[in-house]
């Protein structure tokens, strides 16, 4: 069993106004955000599913497919692979993402 | 994109104090958990690999091999497959297990 302590791990600015702090698992990544409101993430895609789990705040997400939703505290949007999506902290917010399978792109910040 | 909100949804009892939502996912399973203090989850293995992010209060994790860890708000565990474990509540908590592949046990609680 591995442990870690978000509460000491420090966070990263991996994109303009997100700030993450990443866990990889031998099958998984979880990467959990603290946005700035205002904050946008431009429409990118990746072969990964994805699910954002709101927690604090108001989190928009958007397709490529013209689909817009608008998160707050449990709410939970599950993206498929492949599919383009970009996002923009409506407050300042909270979230995880889930990955599957790693972001090999986000080195574990721990 | 599909999306839930954990609010309208339903917790069940899926063992004694231990309430969850279910989402399950392509490849994932999240459960949303709220556990009464003091329940108790007997030792227990599955082939998925498992991840426990506490949320709000103590949760207790053992493995079979002897190791225990009390985690708490901002605490996560990441659990390998076929790894033996079981849990306590040490205190009323909340977390979220995020399991791979699917737990075809649970049925999505949507």
């Amino acid at each position: 069993m591995n442990s870690y302590s978000l509460n000491s791990t420090d966070e990263r600015e991996l994109y303009p106004g997100y700030f993450g702090k990443v866990i990889n698992t031998d099958n998984m990544t979880l990467v959990y955000w603290r946005a700035e409101a205002g904050a946008r993430l431009p429409l990118h895609g990746h072969p990964h599913e994805q699910v954002v789990s709101v927690l604090e705040g108001q989190f928009e997400l958007s397709t490529g497919e013209g689909e817009t939703r608008v998160l707050g505290p449990g709410e939970v949007a599950v993206i498929a692979g492949n599919t383009e999506h970009s996002g923009r902290a409506v407050t300042a917010c909270r979230f995880l993402d889930v990955c599957y399978p790693v972001r090999e792109g986000y080195a574990s910040g721990n």
